[in-house]
């Protein structure tokens, strides 16, 4: 294993010559997420003549199968205005599929000879997206070694989970760290591709506005919450083994915090960046079984309304009922080092809620003395709210004065930047700049090994008390803000849930 | 003469009965401003039934004749949909006019018999607003005294210009000062009753976001500028005696200055805020003769193109040539405090320039690392813009990341506060705001006599110095940003006006 430290000095170029390969190739993801993304960085030009996609999977498909199932999706995904006939033509031309049973070595070989099959073939950088089951991660990993198409500038890329706690993630870490060099591994986190996401790193770094009030003496706390409306859907047997927790929160809404809490680097970089986010998870408050007790909630959402719409409980998505996974957390943590010493950071998310939001608020502290002793009106602690999705956005609250001769009448108004009306231009997916920089060999992005068993380590103490403790994740009725305790988390601190419109 | 100093706790209420008197009732002020701001707050409620205006002037009309003048006036220039019949007949029937010799005492006594013919004159809190020259400031305010209608409660307001120099300001001041305390004596100074001014204070006071930026460690330069596209008009004989610095830059702009740059008060009160805003006055770094020579610059307009259309010379608007009166002025001064030391604050004001706008813009240092060193794109320093007029407004300029996937671009927003957009009512003008106060005696929004005499005492060596001095003002063609050693001025600090759409 190696932890690239190398400052990755200079821009990241396009490879003259690339072959993606995803395994999983007829799957969800690489349908709905990935091939669109690949598709709309062909539009603009991004994908050279000689890149190819190589889908890999079970599925029975010669070249023409998987680009009429490639059509189809994109045909399904894409905004018909960004369907153009022609380059979707040129975008399948570049697919070829292959039928491969993993435990098969001659699927294997042939693998290897589709990999040799193009002119130059040793001048092509190679990327293996590893869009299957991570129990397989370690498998495929050491295959493509054994048929000798990982030299030094072959990437792979793996989603989430990387591992259920700290052993399994590092399990999985040595298996594909085997082949791999740190450098080599790409563990993509989607949140982290998002623009408002990327936005956050230039708003606090190229502007002098925000670092002077970034810290203790100004910030009162920050909320990230990470709100879906759906439910588990198809996905009950994996999730009722993971549960809101390893789902989400070690990764995504842990990702989303190093952002907002980390020092600035030296400069912003690939290693740069993950050290600073790094040594946010390394400074988390260590969870002792009583704090697990007083600063985190579980919940689990009962049946309910969903945008008009009447949706079973937890249960009865699972189809069965004595499973303890909750659906819902809510916890308060702290970052334990000198610029945040004694702020609180709450972080929530939950299926089945009122809204779907992904947003961080950074919720500053009420001016230290009253100076308007005699105005009326209202005036709240200014925020700097930041909209991940929907609606990527950036908004600054503050109290003015409302116009008006006589006393002085105080009213909360916002500084907005909305990103669609902004730029006037349409907002790439987030994959689409991932699988760019997987491209470009751009790690800064993507979650180093050390960042996730981080997280794991953080993240363990909260499971293993819930997993001794008698209690049960608390009922909320789906289409609410959660249980009534993760309410009460904040209301114990004088504070509250920022809610959309406030 | 008494310096109040008691501080204003409360709220400022509207006396139960009130006669206001505008002395030069007929005259342009009264007509053009006075008189419809007082109908929009009559118009809102804000005038109780037993409120007069009694105009008092040398014109020979009777009540019946003033309020068909005033009719007129308030048709020429209340925007119509604020003109309802009911409205004005009700605001007319308030009108009573005196025609009055300022020599004659019998004209005298029939004004102190005006103010005692209606139920309870004793009730009565009396305003006189003195819209004449400032020569009669004193001889008024002496009959005033002498007929009795001053008591404790009574107010006078007075506007610019308050003397020429600091000791003919002194004179002005202690003629009114004889017979009112200066707790009594409002000098009004309208760009202080902008909501925009207004809210600079909210900004500032009722939110935490700007206060830790507030100051030399954030703050590289502060820009206020004052252009008006007219010429002198029909006042060249005053102006011609007066000029820019004067006319504009001893008052309206030392006292935005002052609001950019005061300390925190206590509260925002009216010996507090003012006690602040002489602390600044009194801070601004001495202008010796070589720092006038260096540090200001003055111009005339030549003939040109304002709007598309040709305006002639100061000269030929003046009718004279050989004057040597500036219409232009820009500056660079300091506050010497602890705050704000060495931070240039750039002034300018100038007649005929390229466009009408009165804005305030804090211009913040550069981030003092760069972040992002392989980013396109272009960052600036962040800038709070505050405009004064037209159209006014707050705008927050920053850096962005431009939406895409690939390498970081960075491009200038701004986050924007539109008052007439935000709050979507009609912007009161500055006298409403102003004679209100004046009626409900709340004089924060109002230059106290220290205030005025240490503005001419900063003032009075630039003028010395030019006076000396063998140079001329430099002349700029009308329709452009004044003359070129205003660039001039910045460009050798490296730095440059903020223009519009910048």
């Amino acid at each position: 294993m190696d932890l690239a430290t190398t400052p990755d000095a200079g821009p990241h170029a396009l490879p003259p010559s690339c072959d993606f390969t995803v395994f999983g190739g007829t799957g969800d993801l690489a349908l709905r997420k990935l091939l669109p993304a690949l598709y709309h960085r062909d539009l603009e030009g991004q994908l050279p003549d000689d890149y190819r996609i190589l889908g890999v999977s079970r599925s029975d498909l010669d070249d023409e199968g998987w680009r009429a199932e490639v059509r189809a999706a994109l045909a399904t995904h894409l905004d018909p205005t960004d369907l153009y006939d022609g380059a979707v033509e040129r975008f399948v031309g570049r697919l070829h599929h292959l039928m491969l049973d993993a435990e098969d070595p001659e699927d294997w070989d042939r693998f290897h000879a589709l990999l040799k099959d193009r002119p130059h073939p040793e001048e092509a950088v190679r990327v293996f997206y590893l869009a299957v089951s991570p129990t397989l991660f370690g498998a495929i990993s050491q295959r493509l070694e054994e048929i000798g198409v990982v030299d030094e500038r072959a990437r792979v890329v793996i989603e989430k989970p990387i591992g259920h706690d700290l052993a399994s993630a590092r399990a999985v870490n040595e298996s594909v760290g085997r082949v791999f060099a740190e450098s080599q591994i790409f563990r993509i986190d989607h949140y982290l591709g998002k623009e408002s996401v990327q936005n956050l790193l230039v708003t606090r770094f190229a502007n002098t506005f925000l670092e002077p009030l970034w810290n203790s003496q100004w910030v009162d706390h920050v909320q990230i919450t990470v709100a879906e409306t759906v439910g588990v859907g198809g996905r009950g047997e994996y999730y009722d083994h993971a549960g809101a927790l390893r789902d989400m929160v070690q990764n995504h809404l842990l990702q989303l915090l190093c952002l907002v809490a980390m020092e600035p680097p030296t400069y912003v970089g690939r290693e740069t960046v993950r050290d600073e986010k790094l040594k946010v998870l390394q400074a988390l408050k260590p969870m002792t079984p009583a704090d697990v007790d007083r600063d985190t909630v579980r919940g689990r959402y009962g049946a309910g309304l969903v945008d008009g719409a009447a949706v079973p409980s937890y249960a009865d998505d699972l189809g069965q009922t004595g499973s303890t996974t909750e659906t819902f957390v809510a916890l308060r943590t702290e970052v334990q080092n000198w610029r945040w010493a004694g702020v609180p950071f709450y972080l929530r998310t939950g299926k089945r809620m009122d809204r779907r939001a992904s947003e961080i608020v950074v919720v500053f502290k009420a001016p230290p003395h009253p100076m308007f002793p005699h105005a009326e009106g209202v005036t709240t602690a200014n925020r700097l709210h930041i909209q991940v999705q929907p609606d990527e956005g950036m908004r600054l609250h503050l109290t003015a004065k409302e116009p008006g001769p006589g006393g002085i009448r105080l009213r909360p108004v916002s500084l907005d930047l909305s990103y669609a009306t902004a730029f006037e231009q349409r907002l790439p997916d987030a994959y689409e700049r991932l699988l760019m920089d997987v491209i470009k060999g751009n790690a800064t992005l993507f979650m180093r090994r050390d960042e996730v068993e981080a997280a794991w380590a953080w993240t363990e103490p909260i499971l293993q008390r819930w997993a001794a403790s008698p209690e049960r994740p608390k009922r909320y009725a789906a289409g609410t803000d959660g249980p009534t305790s993760a309410t009460l988390l904040l209301e114990r601190d004088g504070r509250s849930w920022q809610e959309p419109d406030q």
